[in-house]
């Protein structure tokens, strides 16, 4: 048995969710904040058997790792579309910790 | 030195916290919501000697295991009794991880 | 790897999120509440390397140890400084679990 804990960026916290429901795998989700520059995170925690923390992972991975999108910088500061180009920002990103279980218990 | 996190449902989480309380067991509640119905739920953490484990297992089991309830079907749809017959239903429920620690301070 | 879990009095938490900040380490925050008498807390996770462990931890001693300050009874009561004897009240106080990682993965 392992405990995983997995922080991912708020914006993908919802299709991580619905990629545990899909996959079966029973998550509780914390809410929480932080990191370098506060921005809103969200907390998993996923018990699992030792031979499917990998298929978890790739869950994981799949819904929330960081990737570059494309934003127009001037939306960013006036709202408007100004003609410029557009810029490269990475979003995402997923920090995975995965614990020993020496005993666990359902009542 | 161990580390308990239980999970167990909302509903329970304030018998709990006070039969923790007359048990002399240090917890720290963490809000959360998740699992596969997203029904609330609550967190505990608690720190604890390992010849301990065992009672703040069964202190846990005591207030928040799953048990049968009977609930009139009619209630939950109208608001109003209209002679039916109750059905059981599930309620509660904890699961709770036994984490190793590797050192323990307090300052 | 290790994963550091530290639960210090709420009144701690923002200089210790800046001394983690200055001191470039990670951490995530969670919004807790509870021990004893359910003041408010909150509970950090810092992932980290076995051989900053301690320095991870002298920082977080160092923002939020108990210490003991005066108080003057009649301020908590009436609002009003009556002229009485102040009193060393305990505050502050973390509580740190240092777990094992067996695996972590950042995507
Ligand atoms: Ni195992
Ligand atoms: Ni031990
Ligand atoms: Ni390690």
């Amino acid at each position: 048995m392992k405990l995983i804990i997995a922080i991912v960026q708020k914006e993908d916290s919802n299709k991580l969710q619905r990629a545990f429901v899909k996959n079966n795998i029973r998550a509780t989700k914390l809410s929480t904040t932080g990191g370098f520059l506060s921005q809103g995170n969200t907390t998993f925690m996923v018990g699992t058997a030792d031979e499917s923390v990998d298929k978890v992972l790739k869950v994981i991975k799949g819904e929330s790792k960081a990737r570059e999108e494309y934003m127009n910088p001037n939306m960013v500061t006036t709202g408007f579309d100004m003609g410029s180009q557009p810029v490269k920002i990475t979003v995402g990103g997923a920090t995975c910790f995965v614990l020993p279980v020496e005993e666990f218990k359902r009542f």
